[in-house]
């Protein structure tokens, strides 16, 4: 599989150059684009078209378009109009740096990089129009108001109420779970998925996207503010109502490993070699950042 | 010609439906999307794609993603973080009836909206998968970086700064003039424009475009706030240099005769019909709103 810091070459490699006036901008870009994290949706793009047989190479636009969408959704959630969050991944958030204007339009512009990366005459000379329009369709649906905008909203408008399980679980599938879900299905589309190659990558983002989101919820309570690189408790903190508060830490653990193992086992339709994405799952569930 | 209200109808029909949780967000978007407009992009779109003999059905999603951009670019330039506008085309901002919060999500949401309609089954049933995807890297381009987005940039950089004309038309070519460049091309690529074709609507559009400019600082000065619906005056409130400031207000009408005469010249390669872009020229060199 590809490593990181190869993801990493790449997805820089597409911030706008040779800007002079645009200075603030693009430095406001890279900055949340070189601001590390784990790199999961790009390397889930990546894993399921070479399970598939496609290149990496192939893959890699569609890989690092979803980072950059993961990226401005992570921009935006720090402004004050939003969560209001000054620190991110140990280090300043974006507004923090280079003020609320210069981090919304940052946002905005990686937004549009993102589509604009997976239409690049060398992505077409790749992958075909006909795959690069299915990704865009699949990033622009996931990302926006049936997918992990739509979850954001749900977040918002649970704040300070005591939202159920059913509408948690809405949120978490859309807010974090649709991303995640596009990554899978992009490799999917890259490596000319049959339908029911795409049924069980569907499954298994699902499963560990929600898996992710309780480890989440789990971690915002056990965890310390040094090993997340962000603030604890800030659930408990907006009275937010997550799988944690309803359920008690021991059956969120529990309900963690089911969701892995439900992952794991729907990617038995593949005939190439899986390891590399169960590993994933179980790392994802027992990681402690 | 289509007119604005089969436009409208269009555009209101790609607006996320039946979903629950997110009342707040959809009607946020509508909110914005139904509040009029010129519609002068999807025109532009439109007009084009017809003159080179192409339906307006075929042409329609491109008209109303470049539509949709340009609205999400209205509700996050008026956020306080930006020009902190309450008012616009003389009703509240949509972070004055929604919230800063719902305003920024629906802004990022009419993005994502943008490249979901360009590549929905029943757009690619009507125009293919090459055209979509040029559409897409036509617009995603011109609204980000060094289109629309890096436009607002130069102008925030400049505020209270002395700005050259060199400056300022950089700003005015890239922040009104990224969407109607992409407006114009998307039409010719849907009506399978040569490259000459192509050309001669760039030209079109940069010429109308800066023209466009040039009239708005106009209208800041010699307007009303009735007749604008937004507050006139604000380019000088703010320390504004722009075209205005610059030549004076008499340079600057005989500068935007000149642009629109050459827009009209521009289209001289056509073999079709080109009456109606001839007006529409005239017509925004003339507006009074």
């Amino acid at each position: 599989m590809t490593d990181i810091k190869t993801i990493e070459e790449a997805l820089y490699s597409y911030i706008p150059k040779n800007t002079i006036y645009e200075k603030n901008l693009v430095d406001s870009m890279r900055y949340s684009m070189e601001a590390g994290g784990k790199r999961i949706r790009p390397t889930l793009t990546l894993a399921f078209a070479e399970l598939l047989g496609a290149t990496a190479k192939e893959a890699m636009p569609f890989a690092c378009a979803v980072e950059m969408i993961h990226t401005y959704s992570l921009i935006h959630d720090d402004l004050p109009c939003m969560d209001d969050d000054d620190m991110r991944r140990g280090k300043p958030s974006n507004h923090k740096v280079y003020g609320e204007d210069i981090a919304l339009l940052a946002g905005d512009a990686l937004q549009s990089l993102a589509f604009d990366t997976m239409t690049l005459d060398e992505t077409i000379d790749l992958s075909g129009y006909e795959k690069a329009c299915k990704c865009v369709s699949i990033l622009s649906r996931y990302c926006g108001t049936i997918g992990m905008v739509g979850g954001q909203v749900i977040d918002l408008e649970y704040e300070n109420k005591n939202a159920t399980l059913d509408i948690i679980t809405e949120m978490d599938k859309k807010k974090t779970g649709g991303l995640i879900k596009a990554a899978c299905l992009m490799g999917c589309v890259v490596g000319n998925a049959n339908s029911d190659e795409l049924l069980a990558a569907e499954k298994y983002a699902e499963n560990i996207g929600l898996a992710f989101q309780i480890v989440d919820d789990i971690l915002d309570v056990t965890s310390t503010e040094q090993e997340l690189g962000k603030p604890i408790g800030s659930d408990a903190e907006n009275n937010k109502t997550n799988y944690v508060t309803e359920l008690g830490i021991d059956e969120c653990k529990a309900l963690v490993d089911k969701l892995t193992i439900e992952a794991i086992e729907s990617l038995s339709v593949f005939k190439g070699d899986t390891s590399y994405l169960v590993t994933l799952a179980k790392k994802l569930a027992t990681r402690t950042n």
